[in-house]
């Protein structure tokens, strides 16, 4: 019942709908109603659960969160990395979203997808996607 | 084991108490040990743990994230709906929330109960109560 | 499989890096695949994940919400006590990180470890860790 996915993010910063994905993780679990745990294995991106009907939502986010948590900014660890900011955010936004499974489908409102945010890119992102079953 | 209601939020942003709800949602569970997952449906509202016996600690939430996330600031979800900083927010506190319960209680530190923040409203939001038992 | 140890803060502001003491609680809950929900029982304090390898970054989240969430700046909840910008930070980084358990080993990334960041210190501080066997 463990899953994992990669995810190749194409620019320093970015959101990449993953619902697709964990929704096939879901099936291939064989779950029917229980929990799945979504969580991406760094510390410089995040799993939030938000709108990608409008693409720029994701892109809302970062912008928000650039304003907040400026890039260059006397930031400690940028003594020895040049990142600060990307461990900033991802600690603000978190690493795993947990949603309920009911009859084998994600319990998610009408509105709401699973995205990946990339603040630290472009990498290879990896996504461990776990199952409860009750 | 699947338990849903509902809150009718009464303006644009708000801070509810809705600790009491799920208390009853255990209760009715019959769960005695497990966890219990409390998720708002929706992408423009979020569920947090912190103190209510100050009511005004909600409040402060909302008006230092207003801070944070201005209401009008060119964010590009507005050029087709007037509400990117209600997604923003929300997808900063983020959905859910996790709660053990230990022998039909939720185990929750003294000054910690459990709030829904409204940031998009009035709306009626559907919040989502589900189980696990260990 | 409860498990709840106790971390004494010794600044108003500080991360501590608890992997150790939680990788010490899965040991002895004996759980070799399955859960492990983390929870600081306090309203002025949060649990996150990121990396401690260097750990300044544990300062730099610190300092960023300092400056997006003055610690003056009129708050209501300053009226009765005068700790609103820590019931602020710690409702925006949350109180409890969900990390899977795979043959008795935390799920984490390479850079990943669990923090305890105190906004309302120096105290004595509660956490709770709670397993789920899959």
């Amino acid at each position: 019942m463990a899953h994992t996915f990669n995810v190749d993010t194409q620019a320093p910063q970015q959101s990449i709908d993953i619902t697709e994905k964990v929704v096939a993780a879901v099936a291939e679990s064989g779950v029917d109603d229980g929990f799945c745990h979504v969580m991406v294995l760094h510390s410089t991106a995040s799993i939030i659960i938000n709108e990608t009907a409008d693409p720029n939502i994701g892109r809302d986010v970062i912008d928000a969160l650039g304003r907040a948590v400026p890039t260059r900014s006397d930031w400690l660890h940028d003594r020895i990395d040049d990142n600060a900011h990307s461990h900033i955010k991802a600690a603000i936004l978190g690493p795993s979203e947990m949603i309920a499974i009911d009859q084998g489908a994600l319990v998610l409102g009408k509105w709401q997808e699973i995205m990946l945010i990339e603040f630290d890119g472009p990498r290879e992102r990896q996504v461990s996607v776990r199952f409860l079953s009750s």
